[in-house]
């Protein structure tokens, strides 16, 4: 992970080493939790031992010279989990209505079963990769709608998708629910992603068993998670659901104030907020698992692209741009509407309340 | 994997210990490649390896005794493969048609995309379990199409889906596309694959991200994966494909002759054959990677339900039923329309000329 082969955690533009930490009995843990390319085995040990590693890092940090360390420019970053499954919900309901008006015109907006139920789907796990990885254009299939057969090539219309990704630490058992009350003990942390969709590929394939192709060349994922109880101080309350979801989705509603900006070759084009999400990790795991479905350690659940109600508040550029119909115009002059090759993207996530925590960036350039 | 935790093969009611064999430098290759609870690190070894044992172990048969091994009945099986990236894809033509009929009654059977582009969609690798697993029947969200609300209980239309899983061996490179022409040779093996399914819940929740919690609460798989070279002896012609396909998907067409059965407590409902699949994994491995995507070992593709064109040559009860209209009658006199707890369902394939190859089976019985 880092040059060392250690796990390190970030304090400005130094990484201090955990596994060295851990490894002078400063750390309460054994080294071997961080001895390792992934935070796999320390997220499986479970919330005792983060929130130790925690408090004690936090003691520690007082005299942050003197703990063992990297210069942040010294470092490779590689992907921070080893990732089991990895799931994309579909829980914005400002960005389930624009896609549904975009992609369904006839229909209403929002599919019938969308209040009711977390939709998501499964994504590639093996193509996750560590922010900073470049992006190749992927080719695929595509029909113009006047036409009568598909044609092959490069992605005319590659998207971001920005959101969130909680990523499981302790496992659940195989046939056994996991209460609504009781999910959040599971999540690990919260990093940022950014789900690339190539919109042409998507309207093609995605009758009748979903998004394929058009999402699994890339997802890329920032290189730090933020511990879960970090960030608990951001909770705000989620927004009402109506009509009133089933008994196993009850719960006291909450939501995460967590401030979001999507960059793209320097230019601001969107800036949105976590707490408008309809669904919360909560109501997810208790859903994902309802019907007896196991969760493991390195599970990936992102929220789905999160879009705010405004039109500078998509989290695409399919809704930022009415599908292409609206182009971006950039500080250099030229204008987007879906991403061009050499374009670099980085998504940002803060708390906004002193004192914010940072979720840090996750960044990638299209290569041709 | 077997008692001893060592990778097995077997013969007849001996089960032959392979890393013993290894450790006697009796196969040519390290026994730390058997050494493993899953086959993964034999499966990345490549076609040569793969060769090199499967030769030997031909040539060693010939004295099976003198081999070490175990007693079937001595052993506990495992799941044979660390599924990396579960697929399912949607190759049979009958099956496809089936579903649409019954599914989208107003709409053309089979979708626009269909002919053009082998679709899939991603499943979960955390829930494929080994044969003989007890299969917990799910519980989750259905409406009734005469309701306002779902209801939530327990699926009452449990079904089965017979299928092949390709696994794949030999990894591929992000970024770049894996040629039909050679997409065979990362493939290592074929198994028997039950992707059990709730209909139900699929009908509520599968608009518009496609299938989820009514097929990710178990997917079961034989517990043998037998080697693609093994099975070669029995390719035949593809059915033909027309529309013609685009240029990435055009190869020398061939299928496999392998003759397939649904049992379920100890009646066969339904007897099929995977020659009959219109896309092949050929073709699935190159459009699954066209994109840029990359295969890792342990990635496990399946056919999706393989249906013949007879009433009887269904690949799922709801098929075999008609959506649950014509009731199958088993010999003890009972009803079955969907699976009722108790019922054991076990699916079975082999070549159909001498000497055939067995697949073995892949069995699961259904627990409240």
């Amino acid at each position: 992970l880092a040059a060392s082969g250690r796990h390190p955690d970030v304090c400005e533009d130094r990484i201090i080493d955990l596994a060295a930490l851990a490894s002078k009995d400063r750390l309460a843990c054994q080294p071997s939790l961080f001895e390792r390319d992934s935070l796999n085995a320390f997220m499986a040990a479970g919330p005792e031992v983060w929130k130790t590693v925690q408090t004690t890092l936090t003691e520690l940090a007082s005299d942050i010279e003197a703990l063992p360390s990297f210069a942040a420019s010294d470092v490779e970053v590689l992907l921070p989990i080893c990732v089991a499954d990895y799931v994309d919900f579909y829980s914005s309901k400002q960005h389930a209505t624009n896609m549904g008006q975009i992609l369904r015109p006839q229909d209403p907006p929002l599919p019938n079963n969308w209040s009711h139920l977390p939709i998501a789907y499964h994504g590639r796990a093996g193509t996750v990769v560590v922010s900073g990885t470049p992006i190749h254009r992927p080719w695929g299939q595509a029909k113009a709608p006047q036409k009568a057969m598909p044609s092959f090539g490069p992605t005319t219309h590659l998207d971001i998708e920005l959101e969130l990704g909680f990523v499981i630490g302790t496992p659940s058992k195989l046939g056994e629910p996991v209460p609504v009350e009781s999910a959040t003990e599971h999540v690990f942390g919260v990093a940022l992603i950014n789900d690339w969709s190539a919109r042409d590929l998507q309207a093609w394939e995605y009758r009748p068993l979903g998004p394929m192709l058009s999402k699994s060349f890339a997802t890329s994922m920032s290189a730090w998670v933020m511990p879960f109880d970090a960030i608990k101080d951001s909770y705000v309350l989620q927004p009402p659901q109506d009509p009133p979801v089933l008994s196993y989705l009850r719960q006291a509603p909450w939501a995460l104030d967590i401030d979001l900006e999507i960059e793209l070759n320097g230019n601001i084009i969107s800036r949105t907020n976590a707490r408008n999400l309809y669904w919360n990790i909560s109501q997810q795991i208790a859903h994902l698992t309802v019907n007896g479905s196991c969760l493991r350690t390195g599970d990936l659940l992102a929220t789905g692209t999160i879009s705010g109600s405004e039109l500078s508040s998509g989290g695409s550029l399919m809704e930022l741009t009415s599908n292409g119909a609206t182009p971006i115009t950039l500080a250099d002059g030229t204008e987007r509407t879906f991403l061009c090759d050499g374009d670099r993207v980085s998504l940002r996530g803060s708390t906004p309340h002193s004192p914010s925590v940072s979720l840090g960036e996750v960044t990638g350039t299209i290569s041709p």
